[in-house]
């Protein structure tokens, strides 16, 4: 039941990008209606909704919003509890840092190239995967695997001591590669106690409960202990 | 001259990225010591100063700082003066889109395809350019000219009537794009006005004396009557 004031998210289930502000919205309790935006299909309006032709597009407040980042800032400042940035500058750079990380490095070198061809070419009948891009995504993931096992043998969550944005911006990139079973969780025990951790979250049960039509999750993909 | 405690900026002289913090420095009248950083060259060390391997780098404070958005919001959090975020959340959503739309709209879709393929490849010693990809380059810049120029239309300055953040991340991009001539200025009256002001101010003085060995500015890039 949502009422007119029911902030409305235009997404689609797979978007690290949606993802991330779904987990936000999620995470601070607030109710959203969900709403999926098929901007590939002629007659969207995506375009009308936001100039730079992408998802997600948050309504909040008597405003549409864009860009994944931006939103969460917005939401972190307008619903400060609990807090997703952390209270000094410098943490707060390495939480910015960290999304960047994933939004820009992990995006470009892991998460589009397996997408792309292992989900979004189905779903947007737009032929058949290329294995070479496939091929390189799952090469590089294991570099970035080794990373954050790094990070998380000094620290207890990916930016310092609290959890933060960066967590779910990192969670919101694997579980879509964690959907279609991408993620080798045997390669850094303390990465899948993290993932573990992020995961039984109520703020994930929305994305854990995600069903893309025509491509069935992997068997594990909802499993708390996996 | 410079002491032991003068911020140092790992840097290119036509990456929009590090363009923007130092734009960001200068209006906050910090002194930075710029080091060229050639991490396409053997040998560069670029990785120990930063893991994901990109430029700027900024040290201050006793840290190493990457990701220049990252970089921007905490120079804007440590140096008050002149603040380059508005103070509502609203306002600072609309600055942060606007970044990320040149960040990543505007810089796939124009300055990486032009200055990969006219300066990039030249600097690198890495072959001829492909004119496909500087044309397709120079077709978007003008739908960008125009939204910019509509924006123009009813703001002060790109995100409201506040100079901010956005202003020198535009300005970033745009500026390397009018070293090698290739913004049509004549198709905005607004958005040349605009770019006339920001490029007047003395946190563009040192950007407007870049040389790239090899490669002259246009006539034009240096003028403050354009």
């Amino acid at each position: 039941m949502t009422t007119p004031s029911t902030p409305r998210l235009y997404h689609t289930a797979l978007s690290p990008y949606c993802r991330k502000v779904r987990l936000v919205l999620g995470e601070k309790r607030v109710e959203v209606e969900l709403v999926e935006e098929r901007w590939w299909e002629p007659g969207s309006e995506i375009l009308r909704r936001n100039p730079a032709g992408k998802i997600p597009v948050l309504r909040i407040d008597g405003r549409l919003l864009a860009e994944s980042q931006a939103i969460c800032e917005y939401l972190d400042e307008t619903i400060p509890s609990p807090p997703l940035m952390p209270t000094t500058p410098i943490e707060r750079h390495e939480v910015r840092r960290l999304c960047a990380w994933f939004d820009d490095k992990f995006n470009d070198e892991v998460t589009r190239p397996i997408l792309s061809e292992r989900v979004w070419k189905k779903v947007m009948k737009a032929g058949y995967p290329d294995s070479r891009l496939v091929k390189s995504g799952l090469r590089a993931v294991k570099d970035h695997i080794d990373y954050l096992g790094s990070l998380l043998e000094q620290r207890k969550w990916l930016a310092g001591n609290t959890l933060s944005l960066a967590d779910f911006t990192a969670a919101a990139h694997l579980s879509c590669l964690d959907y279609i079973s991408d993620v080798d969780w045997d390669r850094s025990s303390v990465l899948r106690e993290w993932y573990a951790t992020v995961k039984s979250r109520p703020a994930f049960r929305s994305v854990l409960a995600d069903q893309v039509s025509g491509l069935a999750p992997a068997p594990h993909y909802a499993q708390l202990d996996f």
